[in-house]
């Protein structure tokens, strides 16, 4: 079997945020910033990865990730790295992607704020590009994972609203036509079925016309 | 206001897991995991952490967990971790605790394996002693984020499967004595009460009975 170059790792499409840069001459945390955003940019490049693109996390950071629709995005932020990660938050805020955060803040309260964000990895102090490949692959598995944990709590929130909604319905039915609870739940699965809608959906009609007619 | 030197830092309790070594003579393997290990231990204790112990993963590692009650288990397996993994998630399964692994293994498989295990950083290629401290706090948020995440969806879950339970004695209420659902409600809620129980286990009192009496 030949060994394909992992065609995977390279068509992984990132975008790179990195902080406003401030207004009038460059400082020397600009200067700083600069520095660090180059030698990121060879280490990914060298690592084999596409970096589609990198903009500062302005106004139009919603309109550019929605546009070029990233695999991951990759925070590289020596300070305001809180204020950035709140606007690629935002910015995926539809369509969750894989955070990697660069930066030199070690604050217990920021790491706190970026695990409760989402972040996929949080990387303190830099990494020399041979690190870099299984950074990456770490995020994306721990993104993938907690993908998994985040759809079955939000299907098991949906369940749990659904159930209530017809339940409730189904008390209504009993209680108007002095019936069984099998006989309730049979009378709205038929109309359900007729009116081509899901169980919860009708149960939600019958409370909502059940409360208009009072 | 005087700098306190991190008393939070020196206090976390660590214990690191080692591969079991392989019987008979020291191999080449056994040896670089000798070495690897030392290096690790010499990190952690410069970045001024308390190891309280060191142990293979045998056994006994289950007993040694349950004693010592670490704030960390840190895995150092340069190869064989998904072994050492699985036996750490199994001692650690009525109380969960943040898991570092530092290895050397670079396969995706490994790592998706270990971010479905709940593993809080996964570091390939070693690291430098200045790096572990913001490594092992990174780890600590994610572990408590992920915590709050699993604690909802557990919490959700009791909430769904209580409150069919509740519905179903409901309607066995309301069915066998033809009153409204508000009624049962108040039925149930009432005897809950005199019973000095949850009504989601009042419930399923009346349904086991029910069931029982035919």
């Amino acid at each position: 079997m030949t060994k394909i170059s992992q065609p995977d790792l390279h068509s992984l499409r990132i975008v790179v945020v990195n902080p406003v840069a401030p207004e009038g001459e460059l400082d020397e945390q600009a200067l700083a910033q600069d520095e660090r955003t180059r030698a990121l940019r060879i280490g990914l490049l060298e690592a084999g990865y596409n970096i589609i693109a990198s903009f500062p996390a302005d106004l139009h950071l919603p309109e550019r990730v929605a546009q070029l629709q990233p695999d991951m995005i990759i925070i590289d932020a020596e300070s305001d790295a809180r204020d950035v990660l709140e606007h690629v938050v935002m910015a995926t805020r539809n369509a969750r992607r894989p955070i990697v955060l660069f930066t030199e803040d070690k604050a217990k309260s920021s790491m706190e704020a970026a695990m409760a964000a989402g972040v996929s990895a949080y990387i303190v102090a830099g990494l020399q590009s041979e690190r870099i490949k299984p950074v990456l692959d770490v995020a994306l598995a721990r993104f993938n994972a907690e993908q998994k944990l985040l759809t079955e709590l939000s299907d098991t929130k949906l369940k749990l609203a659904e159930r209530k909604t017809i339940e409730r319905a189904k008390g209504l039915l009993m209680e108007r036509h002095k019936i069984s609870e099998d006989e309730a739940y049979i009378k709205l699965r038929r109309m359900a079925m007729d009116k081509n809608l899901k169980l919860s959906e009708l149960a939600q009609r019958v409370l909502d016309i059940a409360d208009l007619l009072g």
